[in-house]
């Protein structure tokens, strides 16, 4: 365990097979395309993790042949032929739901048929098995197969339909396909950030719980990613590195933009992470170093890195600069705005004469033409759609927040189709919760990044202007 | 116009009839406790102000008599007598919702037959018609009524079964009745503050929108809602201070919590808050010291505000100390909990010896006992109450940070029912949105502040406990 700042080593003491070098990245191919699967745990009981899998499997409409394997089951589940490790077939990927000493042999019966293991369960070296992890390896580096997690809630990839993961679609849903990449040691939270962005319908290319991280690790699943033509941008909960210097090559060559979340930054935050994932944090002070170097942003919060994915996956650019225009039907609201954007070192845009004098031909003298361009209390979906293109069109506009007061009442739901292809830069939607704002939030957040405060819509443009 | 930080002059030149001072101010209940209403401005058009005014006093139950007054609608409204100015009975409370240049002629009309004006019409000093603020007043200082606004939405009291408010209940409900009292200069701010509220079921005293400060001020109000026997805590947003020195003598002698949500803080929120309520908002760092002081807490964000109202409306007096225990269902969110903790400058608790013995004694090995308390992602609800109730019972700990993870399927809806009237010291619950989540929360967020991040719960706890 080194920190993100040191050097590379020139012969790292790594356990795992193959140390993550940039030539063999595309070998994960086989945990996020695999062209067939093998599920080792899948039961008569519909709540045990194999099972869920299973069903997730053949729910998320995967196009290959999936085998449940059990050996008890002899007369098959539910109308599904059961295998035996050693009636198997060979197949792409094996996902192991199994108690974790069970393991070893259930490798080694199959070893020889599968090119990558993906290993759900914990018990490993986590609670001391240090002996596990290694019949485990020594089996992979026997038969050549590239081992996933230990201790770990799975994989999606939305675009080969794809749901490898042990919840049940009741509580998370596989997300819409789309252009993030989110990875996490932390299986709990990954499902929180998962669930929390189906509500923002963010797309996503893939989902890595990746756990104890015993061959493939977090940096080689970013590498991975760099390439991989369905990511637009990366998404990572991280409280440690597993290693730095791998990290840093990893990052080395990314034209991506990466919203890391990082957790651990304080001493009693770096305890709990000791606690939690065994991670030797580090100083945060060296992560925000590196990751400036890089053009990682740091999320200030899990609601700030989902919002700035958002806007990610409809614009994976980004704005093209840092200076944005504030529209309003609340002077309140407006003032929050303009205090959040100097607190975050964005820029209030300043409208040229021609929009200015556009806006002031257009609407009646209650309206307080300029930035933050305040619509007033009696603001109607027109107006707000006239105001938003005019800002939209502006040169010297990068980047729009508009705020919604649905308690006024001739702001309604039409502003939700009034929205649709409108505004072509970044648009972030600040709408507080409420009786009749919860129903056209909950469509406005579809589309759009959408918050409660225009704290929160200032963090998220700072947090993608600095992946630039 | 002053900042908080002048002295009180000798001789303030006031132009109201009456400059505040601490005797006079139980006259408010004028406003607060009417027991009679006339309403200027009651059209057929069910969307006018003043008809919307009129079916919201009707609508909230109000037990005394309310005179709808148009001097056009000669034959009634709805089944409703309608009055005009000459043949008004008296009353307490007069609301007008009239173009303000008609105002001046009705209130030489009513004057010496109310108590109180309660002006919603804008169009008087802020659009520059400094003559119709002289008429008003000089018709108060002759009839001896008080003058609430102009140019604001309105008055609630809950207690009172008073929504004296233009928005139509479609948009924000009267809030159910409760221990705060909440005020702000801006209008939609404070409509949406209400209608967030009411997600949150926080309980209302008092909801007061003052626009320009005619004769009712800000600092007259806080003075009134200081004495109120209803009012636990206040709830206070604002851009600038119409007298600095009115504001320090009446938050001289207030003993309730004082939560402020100050906008324009920085220069270009301080340009735009002159743009919305005119208002030199001064130093932030001069507010900043003045309300350390006074032990007024000053917001973050609108959220932050909000869930703070929330625990003061559950908890008048706030956690004991910054002590603060977290209880979670996945590490990374304690991880994040211990970083907002120290961030905030809050404790994570150290819990006793008998508090550990007993958590270690009554779960599984692979829980985590400790502070965080990670319960992992196995935990149930009865796991849950277990530990709150014994973390609650801890003499060590003053408040309890608690994250439900409602991807995991074991934890479910049980919760809501075994939460009631468990833990008895402070509780902030942390609890993404997501398919499952989302009923549930809707449901917690009644009993519980509830947020969606450990750092807004952290600085929920911060801005009680510096009220303190």
């Amino acid at each position: 365990m080194v920190t993100v700042a040191s050097k590379a080593a020139s012969e790292p003491a790594c356990h795992r097979r193959t140390c993550f070098t940039a030539g063999e990245s595309m070998s994960l191919d086989v945990f996020f395309r695999p062209r067939s699967i093998a599920v080792f745990g899948v039961s008569r009981n519909p709540d045990k993790p194999g099972r869920v899998l299973f069903d997730n499997l053949l729910k998320s409409g995967f196009k290959g042949p999936i085998y449940p394997v059990n050996p008890q089951a002899t007369e098959g589940i539910d109308g599904h032929k059961i295998y035996s490790a050693d009636k198997l077939p060979p197949v792409d990927l094996a996902i192991f739901a199994i108690p974790a000493p069970l393991i070893p042999e259930a490798l080694s019966q199959v070893g020889g048929r599968i090119k990558g293991a993906l290993i759900i369960s914990g018990g490993f070296g986590e609670v001391g098995r240090k002996d596990l992890d290694e019949q485990v390896m020594a089996l992979a580096r026997q038969h050549k197969f590239r081992v996933w997690g230990p201790n770990c809630v799975g994989i999606m990839n939305p675009h080969h339909k794809l749901n490898a993961v042990f919840l049940p679609t009741e509580r998370v849903d596989m997300p819409r396909a789309g252009g993030i990449g989110l990875l996490s040691q932390s299986g709990a939270t990954i499902c929180a950030l998962i669930d929390w962005s189906n509500r923002m319908a963010i797309g996503f290319s893939k989902v890595a719980s990746y756990g104890n991280q015993l061959d493939v690790s977090e940096s080689e699943i970013i590498h991975y990613l760099s390439k991989d033509k369905d990511t637009k941008a990366i998404g990572f909960y991280l409280e440690g590195l597993k290693d730095g210097s791998e990290f840093l090559k990893a990052t080395s060559s990314i034209h991506k933009p990466i919203i890391a979340l990082k957790a651990g930054r304080t001493q009693k935050g770096i305890s709990a992470a000791k606690s939690h994932t065994g991670a030797l944090a580090g100083s945060y002070e060296v992560y925000q170093g590196v990751f400036r170097q890089k053009n990682i942003a740091l999320a200030g919060d899990v609601e700030n890195m989902l919002g700035a994915l958002k806007l990610l996956d409809l614009h994976p650019h980004g704005p093209a600069g840092r200076r944005v225009a504030v529209v309003t039907c609340g002077g309140g609201f407006g003032v929050m705005a303009s205090d959040a954007l100097e607190d975050g070192g964005l820029e209030p845009a300043v409208l040229n004469s021609s929009t200015l004098k556009t806006l002031k031909n257009h609407y009646s003298e209650h309206v307080v033409v300029g930035n933050p361009l305040d619509l007033t209390g009696t603001a109607t979906p027109d107006d707000f759609a006239f105001a938003l293109k005019a800002v939209d069109r502006d040169p010297g506009v990068d980047a729009i927040i508009v705020v919604f007061l649905f308690q006024l009442p001739r702001l309604n739901d039409e502003i939700v189709n009034k929205l649709k292809g409108l505004v072509k830069k970044p648009l972030v939607v600040v709408s507080p919760p409420g009786k009749y704002a919860d129903g056209v939030n909950a469509a406005l957040i579809h589309d759009h990044p959408l918050t409660f405060t225009p704290e929160q819509a200032s963090a998220i443009l700072k947090a993608v202007i600095s992946t630039r």
